[in-house]
């Protein structure tokens, strides 16, 4: 690996003075960017790593998302404050980027708060910021419900086909046959897992699946709506859908109201993520439980390891599971096909 | 109003060095609590305020909550991040305490972080806090959801009363004769005022109030889920219901459907709040709308002002108003008292 380099002489390359290396591992402003790209390439080019992180002010753990507003976002929160808190650090929160990765501007902020450590939920970071962080030594995980992790980063997730699995099989041995699925994007691996997991247990079944009851789309009750309007209108209905979230299986709660049917006399319907609304619907909703409050506390606690979550990217991945509430039953005699 | 004191005028009154009085400011931890306690009341008595916050690294906005899982937070907490990126802030988040004061050993955090201001989440501060804050400059408001404002404490909350006006009358101009109310604890003033306009607009719709459909308990949806299979039981049964939060509301929707009545053709439903899950519901909702996130907004907006919240303090209280979704309808012939 050879011996680190200093800071005295990736200043001494860059032709410029130790403290002003220094400004731009802080992320401060008063540098400008052409000498801030030099010192920065050198940085990296020299795998150059801070020996000891300043200890800040007041100690910070920084969360960041890309939306705020996700019904999952309240509970990623709760988790990391309560891991920071046991480990006597406060919570700042940002909000920035895609769920690709944070905007460019981020970065520069983080170098000036000097965090002990990054949660991010994200599926992935860009090259150039993985190494702006670990230069500086904050580590940082990524948590992701969506379990599509970026194989370089230490991420926590959950396990998304034994979730898939589970949802169906409670169906196929209440005595469902005709079960729909309504899952996110083709290109989310959280999808595809849900979905093979379903398509698993319904061939352990004994059933075959048909392609109109396979449905993609948004994460959100408009999606799980417009499907469930559209799957609830043949004679050859389903008489249990499977949902890919809690949302999309409100959506499937008023489309059955809408088409006057009663759950889960006439239509069982299977949530996952039980976030706190899923026990509010009406009827309770039976739900896969994704840790996320775990996942989050997890990822934190990482962060405060002796050795930082290392930079051979780790996955944990924590289990989910069933919890039944109201709206499943058997199938009423008749209603499959009726 | 006098000259102000300088820390050097303290320091020496207290017999300790400028750097101790210093370190008492910051919140630091290395001041017996004899010094700390002598010099903080020689701050108190000779109401001394630093001149300018020193600018902190990175600056914050500090968030504080006493619970993180109402399903309000998540609005506040993306109004507050707008409004603090609009002045290149990032938010620390913080959870603390009961609905009445932080816990003591906030205070300590805070003077360490030294923030730019302090949105608080609570109804109340005790005046220790409120001074150790004043001495360091850092100025604070209250985002008071409950309307139980603090008198001497900057604060933003909605209009309750017009509230419950908006939401009764619309029932009462449906034809809804026996209208109940599930509120609020009554030591709430946010309750109260709600009530009071539900009572308001029965009398101008020439209506009397039965006690018996008056009911209060916490915001939740398990007490609206109560309230609401008990009000449902009789023969003389409420034709619609005011539910004082959308939780409240959630909870009667269930005792309906429990009790075998649609809403909103055998049940008139209106909630309070219209967070997120109002619309997701099955009906979606008709609730009065609480404008969380510009309260938010609005309260961190005043943290920059150039003169801060100021001393004298502010009340602020924003509009609120009905949304009209699917929850409401008028009575069906007979159903009042049938």
């Amino acid at each position: 690996m050879g011996a680190r380099v200093t800071l005295a002489e990736v200043a001494k390359e860059a032709g410029v003075s130790p403290p002003t290396v220094s400004k731009v591992l802080n992320g401060r402003s008063d540098v400008s960017s052409t000498t801030r790209v030099k010192v920065e390439r050198l940085l990296e080019a020299h795998g150059y790593r801070r020996r000891t992180s300043s200890p800040s002010r007041s100690p910070l753990v920084e969360l960041v998302f890309h939306e705020l507003d996700s019904v999952w976002a309240m509970e990623l929160v709760q988790g990391v404050e309560t891991a920071a808190k046991a480990n006597r650090a406060t919570v700042v929160l940002t909000r920035s980027g895609t769920r690709h990765a944070p905007a460019p501007d981020w970065i520069e902020g983080v170098l000036r708060r000097r965090p002990l450590g990054v949660v991010l939920v994200f599926s992935s970071l860009p090259a150039e910021m993985k190494h702006r962080l670990r230069s500086r030594d904050i580590p940082f995980v990524i948590v992701d419900p969506a379990g599509d992790p970026d194989p370089d980063v230490p991420s926590v997730g959950s396990a998304n086909w034994a979730g898939g699995l589970a949802a169906t099989r409670h169906l196929t041995d209440h005595g469902h046959q005709r079960v729909a699925i309504i899952t996110g994007f083709e290109d989310m691996l959280c999808s595809l897992a849900r979905l093979d997991g379903y398509r698993s247990a319904m061939t352990m079944a004994g059933l075959t699946i048909d392609q109109r009851l396979v449905r993609f789309g948004h994460f959100d009750v408009q999606s799980g709506f417009e499907h469930g309007m559209d799957l609830l209108a043949g004679p050859d209905r389903p008489t249990a859908i499977f949902a890919g979230s809690d949302l999309h299986a409100l959506g499937v709660l008023e489309a059955a109201r809408v088409r006057g049917l009663r759950v889960p006399e006439d239509l069982s319907v299977v949530g996952y993520d039980d976030v706190p609304l899923a026990q509010w619907s009406s009827p309770p909703l039976t739900t896969v439980h994704q840790p996320l409050r775990h996942m989050a506390e997890e990822a934190t606690r990482m962060l405060f390891r002796p050795d930082g979550p290392g930079r051979a990217a780790q996955r944990i991945e924590l289990a989910s599971h069933l919890v039944v509430r109201q709206s499943t039953a058997p199938p009423e005699g008749g209603a499959a096909g009726a």
